[in-house]
């Protein structure tokens, strides 16, 4: 789909494709216990968080383990927005308690530890030594790891389909992640009866972490438009959009446009739950092949400089935080009427997937009809009104903008570059929408 | 997505999805061995057959092989339309030559050849041992097979992504094949350039293959229709319709609706090849996870009782043969004529999805316009005008029916029960549409 241009370095022509093998539907928890057998494992980490651990799910699942004959020891003391220091403290458990294989329930917090704690205790070295250049020391990971079954409990991050494993890096106030396919976890289980109970604004939080994850992936730079690597096992991760994430973006893009609003307004409304959680899956599958740029980007300076925040629906977060999804999505369409203009006629298609009315739509309009669209449904859902809500003014553009600079991994996926001075309008845009 | 209904048998809740790896692009076949060595290969097979074998792309693919400094056999004597006599000849040939991998390069036939050798080359057994009852002795494959890579050179069979190997049974005149995911190739390697030199009507026909595969997977019963299986283990291969397979399948649809024509017109539209190669695959992925029914159930019995028909693009055939894509879509618009009732909205959407003007179309009307634009298509490709321009007339019915009968494998996956007497009145509407 590209060709080499006489003069020009070759750019890329190929593109892979290795997601993590799926398991979708009501009681596919129940089936925990034949699942972790078939691949091995004797004796289980059980990893949750303290909430998720009092909730009937994770007794599922458990008894599901056991009555395969499976030993399994709970780790409940995953941290929401983990720190170098709880991956670290996951993993010295593990180590401990000499488990062969690693079974995750709960958000992207949970499933992200587990993959360190995976990491860590089947290859122990520090944290840092495998994160990217220049925050870490970009070792590779060096074999494969334990099996690990990640069964997510909120429409969100799409973890469970991805090799990434996000956390704060404390000492320097900054979010940064590992990202190597050997973290991938040996198969997604997604039971979407686990999400029927969240509060409204969980569901809208992680939602648009979902929406964000698809047009971003469909609106990323073209695989076409990064050179050719040096050799195959060079080619990047986050690869930049094509016909395969394209296909999965679209239809994540319509579930959620379609069903979201429904999701968050009515917790018996089932149908509207369980494709909202097909769509996360899909959604992750997606981004975890194209990347997601400036929003994400963006969102990790949202949430590193902001900790009093409380968004409806966290309120047992200690001290208040800004949720994921929400420090994603404030920045939305702020972003996409920045991108627009490098591909118009892509904007407008997510535009028109997500519900918006594109008939009278020409490419100048494409940024400007796929923002509005976004941001009726933040409206609609009790989203924040931009950063202006959450707490922050245009005295901390500097700040903000200093702490996403270093995005670098996500800001080149956007489809057209973005400079520091970008990033300052972009905050500044993404102040208020309504 | 389903509920269980008091006093009924538990339907099932659960869908689950295993996609082969992939790899597309222009130049993945140069890549060929940096991947086969990774997979830890040291003496490849190389699976082709005479035409193929003569092709710069087996030279390329052979050339990527020994760079890597792997050792290569080369097996070109793959028979088009494989049979269990052929299958047994190519298993014998990899034993002989005490390989640790395979690579094919083909089309389905050869993709499917180096399956069976794979498998009957690990774990020797008659053929008949692991083919389904009552055919055969339904025997499982007993543990994990050598490495394959699957390469196509024709957008059509989808092979390179399904554990399922077609061949004739030549004793008892029909075609049936091995079913089980531990056939299915490590990786896909999709290199839309080696379709460039493909005679239009091998174009067409293969072409018509990847867009049944699509819609015969969109329209198939729905997996919360089948009862819910006793053990996670005995969930079926073809699960039925379901968000996963749905997506994929409305993807290739359209990318078939928009470039099969244009393929088959002009073989330097480049992109409506790339576009169709990479449709093929979607299509294959979709299909070997919710499985295919009346046109392909149809198509053995059309393919098995004529060996004479010389078919545009592959006159080099000895004796002639009716080629696979011609032997389904001819069945195509009478079966979906039939089936639209069960659920009108499906067929409509895939109608649309395949270009069809669907705005004034009732859920009375789905069945005929989603045959109406398919027997456009065909038309307009040179495809034969349905059973009669093959060479069937009425009298031929009560032998087709015999013929089709057989394949419950794929019958139970219709959207409604197909009886014998149905079968007959499907032949009978199939024999001309224009």
């Amino acid at each position: 789909m590209a060709e080499t241009t006489a003069g020009l370095p070759p750019r890329e022509t190929i593109f892979t494709v290795d997601p993590v093998p799926l398991k979708y539907g009501h009681g596919a928890l129940a089936e925990l216990g034949a699942d972790a057998k078939a691949m091995g494992m004797t004796r289980v980490a059980l990893f949750t968080d303290r909430t998720v651990a009092a909730l009937p799910c994770l007794a599922t699942a458990r008894e599901s383990l056991r009555a395969a004959g499976l030993d399994v020891v709970v780790y409940d003391a995953v941290k929401v927005e983990p720190t170098d220091r709880s991956f670290a403290e996951a993993a010295a458990f593990a180590q401990e308690a000499k488990v062969d294989g690693f079974v995750s329930i709960g958000g992207g917090s949970v499933m992200d530890t587990a993959k360190a704690a995976n990491l860590l205790s089947t290859w122990p070295d520090d944290l840092l030594a495998y994160v990217n250049a220049p925050i870490g020391q970009a070792k590779p990971v060096p074999g494969p790891l334990k099996p690990h079954i990640a069964c997510p409990t909120t429409s969100g991050t799409g973890s469970e389909t991805t090799g990434v494993a996000i956390f704060d890096l404390t000492d320097r106030q900054l979010k940064t992640g590992i990202s190597n396919k050997l973290l991938k976890p040996r198969l997604a289980v997604v039971d979407p009866t686990t999400t029927y109970t969240l509060p409204a604004g969980v569901v809208a939080a992680t939602g648009f972490d979902v929406l964000t994850h698809a047009i971003e992936s469909y609106t990323a730079r073209l695989f076409t438009t990064r050179d050719r690597p040096a050799a195959p096992h060079l080619r990047p991760p986050y690869q930049g959009a094509n016909p395969w994430s394209d296909g999965g973006a679209l239809e994540a893009i319509r579930l959620g446009g379609r069903y979201l609003e429904r999701a968050v307004a009515d917790p018996s409304d089932h149908e509207a739950h369980d494709f909202l959680t097909f769509a996360a899956t899909l959604a992750g599958m997606s981004f975890g092949n194209a990347g997601v740029h400036i929003p994400h980007a963006m969102s990790y300076a949202v949430a590193g400089l902001n900790h009093e925040y409380r968004a409806r629906g966290y309120e047992s977060a200690p001290g208040g935080m800004v949720p994921h999804g929400i420090s994603v999505v404030v920045n939305a369409p702020a972003a996409f009427r920045f991108t627009a203009e490098a591909d118009p006629e892509r904007h407008l298609t997510a535009a028109a997937a997500l519900g918006a009315d594109v008939h009278d739509a020409g490419p100048a309009e494409a940024g400007e009809v796929l923002a509005g669209r976004l941001a009726e449904m933040m409206k609609a859902t009790g989203i924040p009104n931009g950063l202006s809500e959450i707490g922050y003014s245009d005295t901390d553009i500097p700040a903000l903008v200093k702490s996403a600079w270093p995005q670098q991994r996500l800001l080149v996926q956007a489809p057209k570059p973005v400079s520091e001075d970008d990033l300052a309008d972009l905050f500044r845009a993404a102040m208020r929408y309504w």
